[in-house]
């Protein structure tokens, strides 16, 4: 696995932030509340989560075309914020905070695999942090966070199980994992996909064994930037 | 799990085409062939098979509106597109179709509930149409095939397991899981999301379990419609 | 002029909803409801009835490129689109809609030919099986369809008069017309264009007198399937 | 009728033009060249002849958004344009055109009603002239023009029959007819419309005869303007 | 500098036009108003005034694809808005519009340099006669318009001063300013451009004097069309 | 004046990067290579320097909707992206670079006002690091540029002179000019802009003097980050 870093508070003018540095791989999440709630959920006393994800041009190896100049969000990118946002309601009492709508924002710097599961670690310390300064302002009554949650990845490179896959090893693998797990120990997403050749059950349990190993360090290292219960 | 019913050759001008029927559920799945392979595969003697998927603005019970008028695909739209043709890639020998790309264009006629699961069964049938003519014909020197591949959902509904859900459980679903299985019981992708509350090992071990005696089940329908090895 | 047959009734969910083959043109109807209006018919205690079409990728014989997927409506469709409405506008009377809008989605599932004159005659017993839904339930108070509508087209085809010409035919026509008429013989629209060379008084003449023809009997087949005055 | 007037060499930079005036209504024919043909006609030595329609927003006596700034054309616009490419294709023998595609632009300054039929009556001056100065210049072998050809509306306002229709006219008609027709009498297109109730054959005749009658005198107009056969 | 032209009135139903001509260089502007303010300015009791800019497809030697049909603005044409817009609002009183918003439309007929410039010099006339009729309506109940304003470019070409600059001067220049000026000599705006070689500060000195001469000439020509205070 | 910081090589996988901050604004500045030109430019010998510029929705105050997502890009982005582009193709040999693009990505971090100076100031920087390690690497064969170049802002605060405008200054500015200047005390751009009041020569040329001591101080800490000529 490889190291990881969380400042919490990277920038200065969001509700919540935090810089997740995962080896190679640099995520900015941030964090920015609404007074409003999407049309399905006006007037029933409970607010909202959505993400939103890029990456800049020059944050990997191939400049990748900014997606504001092409118009339209690729398939993957959707895809990717679909995943934070319903990783992080998975822990948030809706109900508490209110008719609000909280904008997850993960815009990763620099890319060497792992920017989805980086997005959801590092987006539930911006949340957090956010949280902590809400419930300080009286804005929130009370503690929405019922729980920690950070994702990783596990994958079968070369016939091996391999964690928290690099982007040589994520190209190269024969079978990728995204886990999401929450501090209890239970599952919020598993998404395992085969890009060479199919797999069985027993590889299915190892990789599950090996990622649930992977989440318990960055649930660790997420406890020194954040104590739950807020308050 | 609810009555399938496969038609083979639903459509008179498609290379392949199937109309699967799970329950209320109806999907035409249909294969185009085109002479020309995407950028990134030029002139690598490989072909390709991507995905497309759309609704009647009929098919669900209140109208959802048409994607063409909006401009644009949702996210849900593009992570179905890439979900299918991932999972027939993961069963063919790309080699084998020569430079040529395969659309398998899945269209909801009516949606009860697990409509991109039906689309991967019903879109093997298809492929698998397109195939036997293209080598009847001539046109593919080889099979491509390699092993059947079948989608089904499991979930937990009410704190119970429950197989291919209908709409109604799918809305009321607390975990909610796609699976996709080969001919010899090995998956190419697992999906498990918590809906409601986060889910445990054990719980996980159950559904797939579950899943895997559904799909046996739609294979063994395939087997009725397709008999592998093409010739 | 090719067999036709008409299906009321083909989708569960919709209100109302027809499959409508002729020959091996197949186009679904449906028909939903929305209890709201336009912005520029608010507040008048009008109803508002409009269309869109689509066209299965598959369709045709040459696989034709998804708009949704394209991101803009061709021309083509949107003068189908303005037709189907105004077509059926014509013999309905808007007030007794009371202020809700009726969609008219006309969706080809294989086309040879005719089938836009399709989607206006499929679409007529569609919208008759909403109204008499409508009516059953006392949503609506009467009776809003005056008169029965259906189209057909007629043309030049190597100098020789045809009925319902078929895709083969139509794009070798010289001259290409489309006709729609109610049941009393009054015309609601009438497009005739000069594909190859341009026609004379007479030959417009013939080609109207062919399609009265011909529409009368696709209204005797309306007949069977739809009673007016509905009640 | 209202009057008319043809200013034919509007424009300096275009390689034909033509202001039309027809009462309050002016529309700006121009018409481009590019040494290149749509995909569908690439090395079959023919040419093509395709129209793009605007308004300036201060046209009309209520500003109409551009369409520009809206990011998409109207069904009304793309409408518009196929029918006057259409109109004008029918006159032109496409093969002495080259591999080439000529570009008719309608602009509309103001808007009285008849903005198509003017823009198509216009359209055709503009193109006989860039046509004049091509085979001046020797980069056209002979004359493509086989006829004149010009629009008008007719139509039946509160029961009576009304040629040339203003915008009030228009928007009050029973029924709008567009009749399109060649300097031998010949129709190119005939688009009648029932807006509030249909007609009948005996209108249907009388709407064309007085049709007729009008794009004799546009086409004597033209002829001032333009000598056929060119060279 | 080129000889100039401005004809009040030049649209019939514009509330205020101008048919501007700069040498060959043609621009119509006209006025629109609307009962509304943007979301930013609601409820604070002034007006805004905003500009769009268009160009015919053939107003230049080589036809430029029309925008509406690309979907899309160019920068170009965003950066003309918002410097027309930003100028007329600099000699207005916001206050005096009451709460409603003017559209400046900038439509060029043909371009040979200058079209940015030209429009900013033709709005205000525009402008102005819209404002002289809401006066004498007794919809404005007083005059808004505080100062002329005009605008031409200057630069330096093959090393030499160079005033009001045609498409070929334009294209050839090493410096290119545009300069917008009220009529008491102040600056409204001042855009200086090294398009070879970057300019020292006697070079903007002499090409700012050039351009204040220029100015003045154009708001001679105003004055004859419009004289303030308005009333 | 704010305090100037600039971190050469900021990003691992760019071919040369910056992270500028000025105050509180904080702007990473990349650049990506790709051999190939725009089409105007094919087969000159001549290279290309375009911009892309954007600002992560957290860099502001209130949250600013992500470009990406709305599908397209504001007027400001666009101007800004031109100027980026304009000023530093300003002191480039375009000859030297061969038939390559040079893409500038500046991408706000945090946004304090005076972000497209700063873009300009430290793009310049992270281009010169581009071209330093393809001199080292033998792809360029000579230095391609000529100069130095930075970017500031002056304006008139509540009639005083203000250099170097934060984003509370810029706001309350009646007078607001964006100067762009070379290393030997040349002028590339010079945009000045009346917000509130016009302005005279005078102040005119007092704020080009406080913009040109900002700029000389700006390019003092390029001389730090960078030596020309390069080698």
């Amino acid at each position: 696995m490889r190291k990881i870093k969380l400042t919490k508070g990277f920038l200065k003018y969001a509700l919540g932030s935090c810089l997740i540095e995962c080896g190679n791989t640099k995520v900015i999440c941030a964090v920015s509340m609404e007074e409003t709630v999407p049309s399905f959920l006006k007037g029933k006393g409970k607010g909202w989560i959505t993400a939103e994800y890029g990456m800049l041009p020059a944050s990997t190896q191939q400049r990748n075309a900014r997606e504001a100049s092409k118009g339209r969000l690729t398939g993957r990118t959707q895809e990717i914020q679909r995943l934070i946002g319903r990783s992080l309601r998975a822990v948030v009492d809706l109900e508490k905070l209110g008719e609000r709508t909280f904008w997850i924002d993960a815009d990763v710097l620099q890319a060497d695999g792992g920017t989805r599961t980086a997005s959801v670690t590092g987006g539930f310390v911006a949340l957090a942090q956010a949280c902590e300064r809400l419930i300080a302002k009286g804005i929130l009554a009370g503690n929405p966070i019922r729980d920690y949650v950070a994702a990783t990845s596990v994958g079968l490179v070369d016939g091996k199980l391999c964690l928290d896959l690099c982007y040589k090893e994520d190209s190269r693998a024969e079978v990728d994992m995204n886990v999401i797990m929450t501090g209890s120990g239970r599952f919020v997403e598993v998404q395992g996909t085969a890009e060479g050749r199919a797999f069985n059950d027993r590889e299915l349990a190892s990789m599950l064994a090996l990622a649930k190993k992977g989440i318990r360090k960055l649930i660790g290292e997420q406890k020194k930037a954040v104590k739950l219960p807020l308050k």
